[in-house]
């Protein structure tokens, strides 16, 4: 058997008719490399627009069920279209939806995880030569309810199939060139870096780098699956790889710095300095699945017995996380709540600050000096995470790309040979 | 268990969100007469030939097998909207592809055949008081490949999903008000029948009244499922109800004329006299999936050994008959083909006419009196049919509905009271 190559394209790369047959371009030049080939694609453009917009032309609130069986009807446009212009480049193809595969999920509508992939069937068709075009997005339950994988969902199909299938490397083909050591639209000197580890990533994602969803990296990372991060429309350049961090030659103790302003800050006043008030809040909130960043509970006042606690959390869910906060009012007996929008969290990442002392400091005294002030901070072993005003995100950004290193462009390429993946 | 009835809506019913929310209205007024609602869709509007045009825009010849997983996902759209009109509209509903009912097909794509229907999951979700929403048009093999059943496909759908469910009652929904005794665009004097038989629509249907595909009268004369055949925009009407011919007061030697210019001629000149040349053409057009009506061989002229076969087809079949002709000439020994297309099939229906001598001389002197010249003539118990030249095909359906009582509206309906189904 071949190597097996898992490339995934997104909504803009299928947009229209023509931009499928140059999909089937790169499809094909992956095959004529000796490949087995496995596609993963989104639904075309803006299908899933224009079907969300039908459903609430129909209700204001559409069922998270039927909205998962109407946008999968999206994808399986995409894959029909995608094999045929593979089989009219001359090369066997068939599409497949995730129930045909067996791309099966918890019973979760819109935000379903992946609990199994079934491989036999892609398997015996790769075997017969031909290439596989897989639906992402989707999935299904054991009882056959169509499931969706919510945000970053294509990108988690793409790495989990190329996991279940011990894929050589798993493809996302974008409209950006690869990963850059910060936002080019923020920092128009920032470098496309050659290599990053999935963690490095990781991070970066969740800190508002866009470029792939940090659910799609943790699952690359699970299965060590190579990925790499490329432009649809520049087949040749060799984009960024995403790798394991034992397998990178580490050189910076940062490598990228993310800017993120997708948050909002809720503080909780005056509650009462009691065992199990934290554990209420949170669980309440995580009943209701909305996600909770950074947390922090000020220190209890001896004289007031009472704590704030402050917390981040995504700006859409403020209207649920407000509702919740009301209902648990008489438990948790809090004097007032604020929510605080013009906030950005602005993060350092790298794994090469392992057991590097001083990073940290180096990032405030940076911040400091600009006068800007940090309203939070939290920490994981190869990130720091400073809450600031938003309109000064920018600013630290800029800075700390510079402090960091990061503005020479040699410095965030790999030294040597790239690896032959 | 509360009585179920089967509902079916065309794609002209669900052409846009509004019309979706009027079908959900024709739901819920069925639902609350204290049935069990069974729902069948087609995709919206003009869907089917957006796609279809997509795939044409990739490549001239798009596999059969990746149009049907294509099409399929025009009723993925209208089963889910449908359903949420029905949930926004205060009942519950949950819509359901061919997968996840289970409408198991041969392994035909484009034409498959129903082979069996699951019913376990739709009567769970009726006894837990939902409308179950399910597309039609679609169906899938035993190892998950998806088929789509061909013309008629929606409505054989629902009549056989009315016969696995045992449903009291599958309803037509349509832009027409029901079947009249011919073309109301060529006779406009034709009378709306109340009844008639699955038999008499049948030998309607496929002499071109094309109100209800002949698969699905039947698919429901086996199961025998009385069919109502109603408008849309009249939801008060009663339409036509199509019900076994022993359950009908017969009437009429003749219920209807038909006339379909949907055929051509083909002439196949001087074959060999000889055992099995006739098996061989038919049998070779028939490995090419070309259906023929009417046969005629003449008499083999001894002097000559040879006869002439003429038969009547579909005329998208000409270029792949003539195919097949241009193979087996060589066996077969033909002097010449000819196609003629200038062809109609006026037809005369009706159950009474079993045992009634006289009818088929009656429509011979009708056309002989207007110099109308029959070129062939096929008879069957309930249907005499006529190839004339398409050009007076409409003189012949006018005389024959005068000639056999069919202008007065009340001959057409049925005595006494309508039947409570």
């Amino acid at each position: 058997m071949n190597d097996i190559i898992v490339q995934k394209f997104g909504g803009t790369s299928v947009a229209d008719t023509e931009k499928i047959k140059n999909v089937a371009k790169a499809v094909l030049k992956e095959k004529n490399l000796g490949h087995d080939v496995v596609v993963v694609v989104s639904a075309m453009g803006h299908t899933t627009d224009i079907l969300t917009k039908m459903a609430k032309d129909i209700t204001p609130n559409p069922s998270s069920r039927e909205m998962d069986m109407l946008l999968s009807t999206g994808e399986g446009v995409s894959i029909a279209l995608l094999a045929m212009a593979i089989q009219a480049q001359g090369c066997d193809a068939v599409s497949m939806n995730a129930i045909q595969v067996g791309i099966i999920t918890e019973k979760i509508h819109s935000k379903a995880r992946i609990l199994e992939i079934k491989t036999d069937k892609i398997k015996q068709h790769l075997e017969e030569g031909k290439v596989v075009v897989i639906a992402g997005f989707q999935g299904v339950t054991d009882d056959l309810e169509i499931t969706t994988l919510g945000r970053g969902g294509s990108d988690t199909s793409a790495v989990a199939l190329a996991g279940a299938l011990k894929a050589k490397r798993c493809d996302i083909y974008t409209d950006v060139e690869g990963i850059y050591s910060t936002d080019p639209r923020i920092v128009p000197r920032a470098s496309k870096l050659k290599q990053i580890s999935y963690e490095e990533i990781m991070e970066l994602a969740s800190n508002g780098a866009n470029v792939m969803h940090p659910r799609a990296v943790e699952t690359a990372m699970i299965h060590n699956t190579p990925v790499r991060v490329r432009s649809t429309f520049k087949l040749d350049d060799y984009g960024t790889l995403i790798l394991g961090a034992n397998e990178m030659e580490i050189q910076k103790p940062v490598t990228g710095i993310a800017s993120d302003l997708s948050r909002i800050r809720i503080v909780v006043c005056d509650v009462p300095d009691n065992p199990g008030t934290a554990a209420l809040l949170f669980n309440e909130l995580a009943k209701e699945n909305i996600s909770v960043d950074m947390i922090i509970q000020s220190y209890a006042r001896k004289d007031l017995h009472t704590n704030d606690i402050a917390f981040t959390m995504e700006k859409d869910d403020l209207n649920k996380a407000m509702k919740v906060l009301e209902q648990i009012k008489p438990d948790l007996k809090y004097s007032k709540v604020f929510a605080d929008e013009k906030i950005a969290n602005v993060s350092i990442v790298g794994a090469g600050m392992i057991g590097k002392p001083g990073i940290a400091a180096k990032m405030f005294k940076t911040l400091a000096n600009l006068g800007i002030n940090i309203k939070m901070i939290a920490t994981s072993d190869i990130k720091i995470s400073c809450l600031v005003d938003s309109d000064r995100a920018n600013d630290a950004v800029e800075a700390l790309h510079t402090v960091f290193g990061l503005d020479s462009k040699e410095i965030a390429e790999v030294k040597g040979d790239l690896p032959n993946i």
